[in-house]
């Protein structure tokens, strides 16, 4: 198959899947009744069932079993708080202007767009240019305004809608912002992740934990992005659901101890070297990752590991489920190293869970703009003897010799580190003088020996200060909950062989419904019974769904394969029922009162179909 | 205790309570750190785990139980859905402004302040004067912006911090307000509450629902109200969880197939008859106030049993809740009857359920805006035989005689009801003319006989098509949770008898943490069965927190009192642990293998303490 009709699969496939989660309500585009707005869509009834399953799994997985502090902080976030964490200046696309309608485009889509199509269906192109649209296309990241701005116009790019001139690039925050209270001068922002939220309360957090390091929180919850022009469906939304873990951690010591629990795991791993040198993914113990300094701490490394089994239990195709290193240009000059957890569908490989050890850059931001120290401290069991530096400048003299600029000399001096300092100690004792960079005034002054007192002395100390790493962990959920949409759906024939119907192979944990059932017939023996399986059901939690119209059998496991139930209960006796299975339409004869309770150990996962299958009867209908 | 003083221990008890909030960090004003905002908090650790404890309680008792359709909608929202809705043009309160600052103030808040503390204060008030301050508070929501600013004016109220004089009151729209895309011109809003979600999805919730009704939808989310000035700490905040409820139902049939399973419920609620002839909240069974038309209807009345339910298995304590029917300048011209959920906490009866009837006004609404048919249809089983009024403007006579307002007085005979048709009919067989009131001209013209022509006629149908009207339950999460709060919080005396202890009475369904455990002293052997226990809970999905601490026993019992951990586990031997219940503090020997069980039973209802107690041998330490 070349790429085109590659292309035209995934489109088909892509396509049938969203058909049927359109038809069966999985989800609606939201206000549909008015048009839609681009980028907004409503979980319908089975699809805000699946939402609530993986929120619930990830609770289980990350937030009890690794004892997280989870929190639950508001939408709504004032500029300063913003402005600390730089979404305020940076958080932007670049953004061009239809000249003459004023219909906004992402820059940076529109010239990817040009890149692709020439690249696809111009015949004619010379290896040359072939090379540099395709060099285009990698850079496209790295691109400045400016830059973008002399591709589009040197391509001749105009409006896709129009063909209208495009004005220069210019960017655009994406946060949709707001005012907080009557007064109109206090702006806000809908918060473009929870993240922050977190940061700011690192010292309650700390405090409730002791004051021991690590510890962990997280959040769920609501997250916005107003997206210049959405695209990609499900994908790229204007809001959407994020899980956010913050695990603080001593910089010092990023070991875990947990790591032997994940250290043998081994999934396809995509190292920046490998990117680099037109290598493909290979798959790695993260164990070994970690020892041989691919991944840069045993903590990252854990966590990675985790969300391997996380995205693997849900029901994700380890197959298409890859760890990928950010490249230099793509990561923040403070990260220590990031990872990014991306999973295959039709849309390519797309980046669902980002893994990343941010050094102590957030803390240090808001500790910076509000003056409130977010650090921690470690006790010494004993005072510990450390050496530290003293400068003294001696402003009298300085003052002689610098005048007004007296006080950015003083400052400088003070500033100095260690290497420097000692440096300037031995030529002051040398020669008496020093040759000396001050930074402020963008000028070399010549330091005299009486002019400053440079030593070490030896000092004991109880304690440690310092501001603690941060490794991140951010769960795009709707992305994960449509790679799953994709990765579990099939067809097959039906009896007949004269039908393709839909399946979504979603394990138990996910399914939206864990059952339904059915009277075969129409009775009303039949349906008490139902209603008796139905309140059993209910009292232990499971949800069904209960069918009690007369169409044909057949027709009703197609309607519950389509929604994903992975048990149908059908009833056929007043005493014992069939129980079939989705996947492999196995069938078994259960007693009515037992059934509720089987039903329960299968989506609990304390039994699978395969454990209960030969202690019953199996049924042919 | 007469007034002052009652008002001070409610004083007294709430700081109380809320110092153990803050400081055991079960909420944070968020964005502390950058001295908050007005009308938003942080759910921290145990605030957190409450939150959802009670939101899994609600998604089991309403959305499972009843089988209702769960959706979850962005909280961006176009303004057109706004603007159908009603809340574009009326979500409002009415603000004055500070002349001189430019501070806002809710004009209401500070005429009842004003009353209030005259009321309480002044000594010297006459009988007269006093019963014009009560009117004035009785009246406070049906006052118009005018009606405000005189009484403002007239008491010679000004602004309370700065003592400047106030601008005239004028409407103030709650609504947090952004801009949808980067045009600029796309206006939208934070929604106010998450009803308007379910009902532009009516349509194909119906479908979903096999079309059929009565069926229900269910939304949990996130709803804003930009509050001029919040007051009342958690109860009034700018960002709030909802939990709401659109039951869908014929309005010919309000009948509820499961009312008999909540008729005996008997609580205490308060008609409007009651309170308008002064009396006081009387216990009346559910089941009497619907037969005795107190309630409206058995579906009202059947989700005003379920809310009982709902908030008494939380632990609402059933003496300081009520049911209060809305009086008639408080509801909605179109609402049947609505009730409201009080509970008692502090700062008096909050409203914390809302549960209204509220006939087919908003897909009414949505469906002329949008002009989409948000209607159901009864098929019958045979075609009915139905008598139809047909009017049929003769428009060539109606030009002659109205020329250009022709238009307008079609539209208006077209409209006619029944009766007012039928009159007409008659009139203009007996006088050959008929005076007809045109209301969009505003004045009555004559109708002669040759321009319309009215009669009935007999009709098959074979279905009927009408709105579904909507009975509403909207739960304020975070108003219920502080009231529980409140409910739950106790203090008792040390064992020493010099100390007061504060103890949350959580049920274990809403307790953040279910257990903790603890070594009774600090050695390897304890510590690994205490970690082995631990473990063992995870597995089993049970919340619990570790302290290994060397902290006394008495203090760490103290500190789990604090947070309401039902259960606490010392571990005193390897084989067998200590089991502590929180409120009578007694204490059992359990197996240490049997431990986690034994913890899960108690915690999810299965058991309760008192069921447990006799069957293991106590413990007295």
């Amino acid at each position: 198959m070349d790429a085109a009709q590659e292309a035209q699969k995934r489109e088909a496939f892509r396509q049938a899947v969203v058909n049927t989660l359109e038809r069966r309500l999985f989800y609606i585009p939201s206000f549909k009744i008015y048009r839609g707005v681009a980028g907004l869509y409503d979980y319908a009834p089975p699809g805000c069932a699946v939402k609530a399953n993986v929120l619930a799994f990830w609770r289980q997985h990350f937030v009890l079993e690794e004892n997280m502090l989870e929190v639950d902080c508001p939408c709504v976030t004032p500029e300063v708080v913003l402005k600390a964490s730089g979404h305020v200046e940076k958080f932007t696309d670049l953004m061009v202007k239809d000249e003459k309608t004023g219909t906004c485009y992402r820059a940076d889509h529109l010239l990817k767009d040009y890149c692709k199509e020439k690249l696809e269906k111009d015949t004619n192109l010379s290896a040359e240019k072939t090379a540099e649209l395709k060099h285009v296309l990698a850079m496209l990241d790295d691109f400045s305004a400016e830059e973008l701005g002399a591709k589009i116009k040197g391509y001749g790019i105009t409006a896709p809608d129009t063909k209208n001139a495009l004005s220069d690039p210019y960017p655009f925050n994406l946060m949709f912002q707001t005012s907080i209270g009557p007064s109109g001068i206090s702006p806000g922002y809908m918060r473009p992740e929870t993240a922050q939220g977190i940061f700011v309360n690192f010292k309650d957090l700390y405090y409730y934990n002791g004051n021991k390091l690590p510890f962990a929180a997280a959040q769920i919850g609501q997250a916005f992005r107003n997206e210049i022009s959405p695209r990609q469906g499900l994908l790229r939304v204007r809001e959407f659901t994020l899980a956010e873990i913050e695990h603080f951690v001593d910089p010092d010591d990023k070991s875990h101890p947990k790591f032997s629990e994940v250290s043998k795991l081994e999934f396809l791993m995509f190292p920046r070297e490998d990117q680099v040198s037109g290598r493909q993914a290979r798959r790695i113990p993260i164990g070994e990752a970690v020892s041989q300094g691919i991944v840069n701490n045993e903590t990252l490394g854990y966590f990675i590991g985790r969300v391997y089994l996380f995205l693997s239990q849900l029901g994700i195709d380890k197959d298409r489920l890859r760890f990928r290193q950010h490249l230099a240009n793509e990561m923040a000059h403070y990260a220590a190293d990031c990872w990014d957890a991306e999973i295959e569908c039709s849309y390519g490989w797309i980046e669902c869970v980002g893994i990343a050890d941010r050094s102590a850059y957030d803390l240090r931001a808001h500790t910076d703009k509000s003056g409130v120290a977010l650090v921690a401290q470690e006790k010494f069991s004993e005072p510990r003897e450390v050496e530290k530096l003293i400068i003294t400048p001696v402003k009298k003299e300085l003052g002689l010799a610098f005048k007004g600029n007296q006080k950015m000399v003083v400052e400088a001096l003070e500033a100095m580190g260690e290497k420097e300092a000692m440096g300037m100690k031995a030529d002051l004792e040398v020669k008496g003088e020093a040759e000396f960079l001050v930074c402020t005034l963008d000028k070399v002054v010549t330091i005299k020996k009486n002019m400053v007192s440079i030593s070490k002395e030896k000092k004991k100390e109880h304690q440690r200060v310092f501001t603690p790493s941060v490794i991140e962990l951010s769960f795009g959920i709707g992305r994960i909950i449509y790679c799953l949409y994709e990765h579990s759906f099939y067809t097959r024939a039906n009896k007949d062989g004269d039908e393709q119907l839909n399946v979504f192979r979603f394990p138990p944990l996910v399914a939206p419904i864990k059952c339904t059932v059915f009277p075969l017939v129409q009775n009303q023996q039949y349906e008490e019974v139902a209603k008796k399986i139905a309140k059993s059901l209910t009292a232990v939690g499971i949800s069904y769904k209960i069918d009690i119209t007369g169409t044909s059998i057949g027709k009703r496991y197609a309607r519950t394969d389509e929604l994903g139930v992975p048990l149908a209960i059908t009833v056929d006796s007043t005493t014992s029922v069939t129980v079939r299975e989705r996947d492999s339409k196995q069938q078994i004869r259960v007693n009515v009162d037992e059934v509720a309770s089987l039903v329960k150990s299968v989506t609990d996962g304390v039994s699978t179909w395969n454990d209960i299958l030969w202690k019953y009867p199996t049924h042919s209908s």
